[in-house]
């Protein structure tokens, strides 16, 4: 193997595969063994390199991409440490169904063997958060293997993890091997139980049992949420979903749609009341962790369970098809714009209520909200529902410090849209970084920090464990009060706009003039 | 299973196996599956711990830690994504050979067939950077498995992973399991080829070939480097170290030992004059990347190669019996004292050559210098050989980020001792979050970024690919100056004083004045 021209190198071919498949964004945080790749970036302004500081800013903002295009972007990982660090994003990523076409760089190949310090099983590490992983075996493979990755990201849709040896992209690829037929979008069928699930459906409602249906990833979006809200008017289903979704168009205008809680008592509680539950792309809710003596499942267990559409399979379709064999009846209200109240002139001390309804009442519409508030979660969710009309994006696999950085991705997939990301503060530490990357890009997006200086779920979850005074140890792991974290200096020192405040007054103040920036602008809101 | 008095389950077996062990730190970042172990570490105050805001601070933290006192600390890290955003400076810890037991919590065994959103493969993600992985089957499994863990950290030494279902924390532990045996310190033997390796050496010696030592580990400290020093004396032989050490004990009064440079051509022009090869605690030195048409060896292939002793056996004592074989003649003389210009007068702007000696030339005796200085390394490091005695650390694996972390165990592990941390400014972001560590936990660290404003290293790395002039994406991917980051204000922002220099004066003034302060202090050095 030896250098050759760019033109006609592994590297360019990748990135030609990449730009013929639709890709455009590339989030990278590169090393020494992706200089090849970096060099044929270089090559074609069309594609958008944008740099993270870190890699789970990397993998995050990809996952924000992908949620709100429903199209991958790419990211350039530096070998197997470079993949590590972003894997935590890469979890959530594909927690939300996300297509993410995930680039690792390795060492060329015959330098594998030499167990350089920089050497790891990059296999290893990416199959537990990769739905599909391929090594690339030379130049000459590069193109056809770019294409199997994205197709496999958007057939998932999921995370396509690409090895990329060094060697493969600085040698020569042979004339006939230098592009491979893009992939068509995948066709998403109808899950092939679907007519019994609609039977079983209207069975249990001739039979006077209680219904829900659960919905996940398309069915909460446009014309297939109509659908469901249209199946809930035919029928009186409740419409619900899980307690943590990828993306849903909510707020005024919209269908509603019930959050199961997160808390797994409450969740049981909130589907106790359904006899049969029909599951829309989604799959069966469960307690997000076990705790002694208790099962781990919260829908009861009686309650009969069908399967109208796999995750993945096309979920307008599914319902369209339910709604024909239903009734025609009017479609399920839309909700109503909510009147919030402007009352905040007080100079009280602000509280998380507040907080988020000053929120919900100022939401421009067709806002992006990332919501990463942990214990404010419920709170925003609740106060947003009668807001303008926007997306809602959540934390879908539980690992922290998705916010920031899933801002980032949305706010490059929809340059006229206000991004806001509620944002828990013990979280957003994990990626702070991401605020450098928002600066550097420009970006239209707001960031609230709900500094409560502590991670307050774990206090919590202490009180849960029969603890209720933490003792040293505990409150040296759980508090995060001393010091006390100045979020507006991390955001000053990164080149994002900041201001502190600590009553309902300068927060609003603060949040209006957040959202009059189009730059990146972060308030400090201390709770 | 169900849960129990907290005396008598398996997170306070966990933490009793570890104490009996003689672990008394443990680097944190727990989550809710951990809150049982958290209460049984609450309950003893023989335990510090001590809660990194990411977990590569964590586990960065643990390798400084176990570099410095030679035994293991504990880390708790939450889940698979817990244990993935920790695993970049765990691959580090593995390079340097450090003891590290890891620990990993994971659901309840029954919670892991639901699939919830947090479930990912613990095994999987850990073996990659593990020297040795083991679940706990349950918690009559809890003292064996802690103490076989911890037995196999200092055997490696190494990374053991050790996963901690939930249910084993949770759950009773019969009376006769609440204890085992602690491991009792690993016997190092002497390899097996010693005699043989001996014998070749002094058959080279006596055809007239030029000989090197190559010594890593314990090799480069101690009594058993003042060994090394005695064979070169009675041999003539150059004593190499790698480009990239875990620790050196070096400066005055100690024995000198070549670097092998980091730029593979300069390594192979280090290594030309050598015949034969005598390897003590270390491997057959290769190049960090490969290039087009460079193979990856940087030792001349007629170089012979011999292994006095393995990677983690007994170097001191293996270094003992080869001088006993050898005539006995003076040791090496030792590094005497260098002579430092004390001229920093001038408003001249800070350069990397004159930062660095000032570093050297106001070192205290005994500090302990971590080294992520990136392309300041070679500098910092020929820089400091004369100074005052010192420990000095690097970056082993080549996974950036390490330094800061680093700097919180060395501080912690030897709290007389000033830490100085000279750290490249793109790799600090990575980790940045370890300054609220050192805040917190009042550490005698000095942070010094040499803020470039660049991965210069990879702009370095672009020359050698061809591009002589980036284009907007190379930019964008390899520059850190849009913004340029306000290093004063991330470290304010977690509570860590700082000052930000431009001229060498001003940094003479600034390091005097970190040298003189007790607390952590961290110098901007704009170059």
């Amino acid at each position: 193997m030896t250098t050759t021209s760019p033109d006609a190198n592994g590297a360019t071919v990748l990135r030609n595969s990449l730009l013929d498949c639709g890709i455009r964004v590339c989030f990278a945080n590169p090393g020494t063994s992706e200089m090849h790749f970096v060099a044929a970036l270089d090559g074609d302004e069309r594609m958008r390199c944008v740099l993270g500081l870190q890699e789970n800013v990397v993998t995050g903002a990809a996952d924000g991409y992908g949620r709100m295009t429903g199209a991958p972007a790419a990211t350039l990982l530096h070998l197997g440490p470079g993949l590590a660090n972003g894997l935590a994003n890469l979890h959530n990523a594909r927690r939300a169904r996300t297509p993410v076409v995930n680039i690792v760089g390795d060492h060329a190949s015959s330098h594998l063997a030499l167990d350089a310090p920089l050497t790891s099983d990059v296999e290893g590490l990416a199959r537990p958060m990769s739905d599909f992983v391929l090594r690339i075996t030379g130049p000459d493979d590069v193109a056809r293997s770019t294409c199997a990755a994205v197709a496999a990201a958007r057939r998932g849709p999921g995370i396509a993890t690409l090895i990329l040896p060094a060697d493969t992209a600085w040698g020569t690829v042979s004339p006939q091997h230098r592009s491979a037929i893009p992939p068509a979008d995948p066709r998403r069928g109808l899950a092939d139980g679907a007519d019994e699930a609609s039977r079983a459906l209207r069975q249990a409602l001739a039979s006077g049992r209680r219904v829900g249906l659960l919905l996940s990833g398309a069915a909460l979006r446009g014309r297939a949420l109509e659908l469901a809200g249209a199946v809930s008017g035919a029928t009186g289903a409740r419409l619900l979903c899980e307690s943590l979704s990828a993306r849903i168009e909510r707020g005024a205008g919209r269908v509603a749609v019930e959050k199961i809680p997160y808390p797994a008592a409450q969740a049981a509680a909130c589907l106790h009341g359904i006899d049969f539950l029909l599951l829309v792309a989604a799959t069966v809710p469960v307690a997000f962790f076990a705790y002694p003596g208790s099962s781990g499942q919260v829908l009861r267990p009686d309650t009969e369970v069908a399967v109208l559409c796999l995750p993945g399979q096309d979920a307008e379709y599914a319902l369209d098809h339910l709604l024909g064999q239903l009734a025609a009846t009017p479609a399920l209200a839309p909700v109503e714009r909510a009147t919030f109240s402007t009352d905040h002139g007080a100079d009280r001390p602000l509280g998380v209520t507040e907080l988020c309804e000053i929120v919900a009442a100022g939401l421009p519409d067709d806002a992006i909200v990332c919501d990463e508030a942990l214990t404010a979660m419920a709170t925003l969710h609740a106060a947003t529902v009668g807001a303008a009309p926007h997306d809602y994006l959540q934390n879908t696999g539980g690992s922290i410090g998705i916010g920031p950085p899933l801002a980032i991705g949305a706010a490059l997939a929809c340059p006229g849209r206000k991004v806001i990301n509620v944002q828990a503060d013990g979280s957003a530490m994990y990626t702070i970084q991401a605020l450098w990357t928002q600066a550097r890009e420009r970006l239209n997006v707001l960031t609230i920090i709900l500094s409560n200086r502590s991670y307050a779920i774990l206090h919590h979850e202490m009180r849960n464990v029969g603890i209720s005074e933490p003792g040293i140890n505990a409150r040296r792991m759980l508090n995060l009060d001393d010091p006390e974290i100045d979020f507006c200096q991390l955001a000053v020192g990164m080149g994002v706009e900041a201001v502190r405040v600590r009553t309902a007054r300068e927060f609003a103040q603060a949040y209006a003039r957040g959202l009059r920036s189009s730059l990146p602008f972060l308030i400090d809101a201390v709770l």
